[in-house]
């Protein structure tokens, strides 16, 4: 089995890593005010959870694809724990997209929200003209980094990863989930609106960072359809942790008020199924989610782990 | 000689038909609210400039790649009337982004601006949560439309369109012109910096839209340069023409207060150079792109024509 825990950070260490070297490569560019506005909030990066999905399906998709060369040339299988450019790249263009939406969800307009991960949010760290730029100048970025020439030999396969992130951002996907959010805050909403908002606010993204992981590791439709059912069952398990710490964590640990969330009135899977019902559709989601991981066998314990991580975390 | 404001206005209404029927199909998305805003500002394109570049450049490639097919497979030349509907995805994502960028603009913590182009602007009409919102997700649009499978024969090529729309889009473009833009209210600009400002803010953009055509035209790289040349000149030109509009224009006509930049302390090219020499100045730049297509004789007339239309229109 692996060691999760360790392998997470060690994900977010190369992401971050390889991130700061991207934003070091920008350092001619004349806008260094904005520059320094992205690289504030694209480092304080958190567990960076969508550049391990994307690794950790990376990771799968390789090791399909070096087990089948290694079978018909026998080539030696290449090592899991190296980390390759272009999914660091796909992992970068993932977390750029997602500084990009909590810079903006967090500002006056929106959520209004003074800290992001116990420290100033971009717009209180700059300003808030400067916060609009730094995120939409992120997200711009992300499909700048997708669209470089040659990340992938196969072009067309390319083109698929701009397609699956834009589609997982846009209005059918992120920024529509939040709009939905912010209108429920004014009205009464059931499960089953919650769940299509959460599933478009924070699952599409998962969804996408998974998918997109099988794509530059070169897996097949097989498992890319395979990794996106698993990945959209811990979409949702994902949000009802998050709901749950909302209420549990104390405001120290979380580096945000506990409680916010039920305050503004948003939609809470918490607040409509209570504690226990969330916690055990929780566990319920990622063992559905795993099943579908079943045909991959050993090679599927990184998100397996990553899954149990997820649903486990306290902060 | 090509009738010019008749093709510009047929450009403007048939990119304006083509996004009308985008936003119809995306009738069944959950948020349909955000799509309103969405819609409301990418359907208030005024003269569609960018639209009509990408549709210029894509005749003028277009124009090379059959008779180059009819002088070796004596197959009849495409009429240029027509309007491909892979062209009309390019002009439709470039006004997408055009629009993404005129709503962040306009809100309270940029320039602050309740009409654009003589009705509400996004946030007035919609509210300030919504109007970010509608920017972030017409800039995916934009890239989703770019990523759509199939779009062009050739993948590699249709990547090089996401790929010079993000760069022309991000910190080392438009977003990053807008941030120079605002810092130059608080400190004084001279005329070198005021340049690299407006090539930054509106130039990179009206260059990626005439690029973009002729990759989707089928253009080759000679002429994506040269056209590339031509449009980095056009860019300059069309913002002091802008400039001087501002100054010029009363406010009924150009639909927003008249002299509003010179009171927010805008770097502007009429008050670092005077009415006369930016006049003159708009004039030779026009002559020295148009230069550069010279070597396409007739069939480059769109573009001349779009370039005197430019500099001349008086709203």
């Amino acid at each position: 089995m692996v060691n999760i825990p360790q392998l997470l950070q060690e994900d977010a260490t190369q992401t971050s890593e390889w991130l700061d070297g991207y934003f070091d490569a920008l350092k001619d560019a004349s806008a260094q005010h904005l520059l320094a506005a992205m690289r504030y909030s694209a480092m304080n990066g958190g567990k960076r959870v969508r550049a391990s999905l994307v690794l950790s399906a990376a990771r799968l998709a390789s090791s399909q694809q070096s087990s089948l060369a290694s079978s018909q040339q026998s080539s030696p299988a290449s090592s899991q724990e190296s980390y390759q450019p272009a999914h660091l790249a796909v992992a970068g263009a993932v977390e750029m997209l997602h500084a990009y939406s909590l810079i903006h969800d967090d500002l006056p307009a929106m959520d209004d929200a003074e800290l992001r991960r116990g420290v100033a949010s971009c717009h209180k760290a700059f300003d808030e003209a400067t916060a609009i730029l730094a995120g939409d100048a992120l997200q711009t970025e992300a499909f700048s980094l997708l669209s470089k020439p040659g990340l992938m030999a196969d072009a067309s396969r390319q083109l698929e990863l701009c397609a699956v992130l834009a589609r997982a951002s846009g209005v059918v996907g992120m920024a529509g989930g939040q709009m939905l959010d912010l209108q429920a805050e004014t009205s009464a909403s059931d499960p089953a609106q919650t769940k299509i908002m959460q599933e478009l606010k924070t699952g599409a993204l998962i969804r996408a960072s998974a998918v997109m992981g099988v794509i530059i590791g070169g897996g097949d439709k097989r498992m890319q359809n395979a990794v996106d059912k698993f990945a959209s069952h811990l979409g949702l398990a994902f949000q009802i942790a998050d709901d749950l710490l909302d209420y549990q964590a104390d405001a120290d640990q979380l580096g945000k008020p506990a409680g916010r969330d039920a305050e503004q009135g948003k939609a809470s899977f918490v607040e409509l199924l209570g504690l226990e019902e969330a916690r055990r559709q929780a566990d319920s989601l990622i063992e559905d989610g795993c099943a579908s991981l079943d045909q991959f066998g050993d090679a599927a314990d990184g998100l397996r782990g990553l899954a149990q991580f997820v649903i486990n975390r306290n902060h």
